[in-house]
């Protein structure tokens, strides 16, 4: 991301450094993993990714629970946990979706990609154990707070994630609508997002309501993440994205810029970015915490890798 | 399985269709899910399959629950729902197994595999998606028992089954010896079975101590049933298997045949399981209900498919 304040710029990277300590925690504790597994999903998790998800998670938890005053479900360390486990998902998502027989990448957050790295099989059984080790760090959470499996095993099962990049493939012998755009980055995308920012509200102590509203809020932020990463695709290098560039285009994948045009999209990208964040204000009230998440979110839509 | 008592043939296809049932109505209840990818996990999900982990799981809680008289923390329909989500987990451990950069594998539960059936990038997320489904459908349990999720994510995980699979891929490049096979199918099946019973024990009412007994007894079972894995890879067919057989041999897997030979591998087995089978008996004490889990056990090293 350019132009971003440099107090904004400090309280990333020290969230990112604090995320990436408890990845490395959490990889290394899990006795027994075999050598290679482990050597391969640590490849791809320490790839210099923008830890967004658990970032989202880390700030919503502190707007929910500081500036709100409210009495959290677990503590700040047990919330990075958690963070640290949606940055296995999401991961594990990349891994997977890299693969010769999903979009075939050679090149994901700088790296080569995972398989390109080791092999194919070690790929599959990397992602494969990112994601169990995800659902495992919740599982020893004391206590593991009720809601938050469900929540965030549902945004990554058939209906979510998962669901959305069948859905990207399948578009690919099907007519593109805004419709099926919209489907697809709801589900591959947006619920992710969503889960992270609700999950955040969860932990910090929020009532059902507000997650509620945070989560409609959330799937508009991720919608306009998504739609800037579209957009992104074909006004940025590979370098700056630290994955190959122009690959849209080229698989004809479903995205608003052949539905709607770039200027459309554009727009289309901005009203979802600003409503999300409209809403997600609307939703916090006030307070330091919430100002820097929001201020987090106005960058996504206009972010440059 | 051959020689079974009417009695407990019947009883066994009576737990199949109960975990058939749960298995079509969670997986139809996910909403979201695209079409393909239902068809896909269903195709995999609903060939014909012993179901041997779900009844372990349920007929385990029957032991702990009913024979010994504790309270259960989870109805017995909130434990078929678990059998669910653990028959859900080893199924999307076959499709990911079966697929071309794996075992390579065409048939599977007399079925075509689901990449066969389907496409690899299909295969591969029907896979993500039972995994996420299974731990989706934990999550919804209400309650959570406390312990069941790190039980069941960590069996799967990369020091459990997952890892499993990669130390047997990495076994092709080195030299077998019975600690390298030891450890593979702890892993990659002994892991799996023993949390199935351990999660029917902890569902139905055990002490951490009872809990810990009927693990150490359900890693030896795993063993022997991996056991008679190897042996039938050799003696039986490709029809009695409804998987390929001789595939070990061909592909120098690392067995306890390739090590022991054929008769030193079956005596092998026969110590696992002969022990395994004490051991629960040990823990359990008596009852009717564990008096069936133990015939159960004592017909799976002695197996024909």
């Amino acid at each position: 991301m350019t132009a971003i304040p440099t107090e904004m710029r400090a309280a990333l990277e020290r969230e990112q450094r604090s995320v990436e300590g408890i990845l490395r925690r959490l990889v290394r504790a899990e006795r027994g993993t075999p050598t290679r597994l482990r050597r391969a999903m640590e490849h791809s998790l320490f790839a210099p990714g923008k830890r967004l998800r658990p970032i989202l998670l880390l700030w919503c938890y502190d707007a929910v629970g500081r500036d709100g005053r409210r009495r959290a479900r677990l503590s700040r360390s047990g919330a990075l946990q958690v963070a640290g486990a949606v940055e296995m998902l999401h991961t594990y998502s990349l891994i997977h979706d890299d693969l010769p027989a999903m979009d075939d990448d050679v090149l994901r957050r700088g790296r080569p990609t995972c398989h390109v790295a080791f092999d194919e099989a070690t790929a599959i059984l990397a992602g494969d154990g990112l994601q169990a080790l995800a659902f495992a760090v919740l599982g020893r959470l004391e206590p593991v707070p009720a809601g938050l499996l469900d929540l965030v095993a549902t945004a990554v099962g058939p209906g979510g994630m998962v669901g959305g990049q069948q859905e990207d493939l399948d578009a690919e012998q099907q007519p593109v609508t805004a419709a099926r755009v919209l489907s697809i980055h709801r589900k591959k995308t947006a619920a992710l997002i969503a889960a992270s920012l609700t999950a955040g509200a969860l932990l910090g102590g929020a009532s059902e309501q507000l997650r509620g509203k945070i989560h409609e809020a959330g799937i508009e932020v991720g919608l306009a993440f998504q739609g800037a990463d579209d957009l992104l695709d074909v006004t940025a290098s590979s370098d700056q994205l630290g994955k190959s560039a122009g690959k849209d285009a080229a698989a004809e994948k479903a995205t608003w810029l052949r539905v709607d045009g770039f200027e459309r999209a554009q727009s289309r990208t901005e009203r979802y970015g600003r409503r999300g964040q409209q809403r997600l204000a609307d939703a916090l009230g006030g307070g330091a915490s919430a100002t820097r998440l929001l201020a987090l979110i106005g960058m996504l839509w206009r972010r440059n890798r």
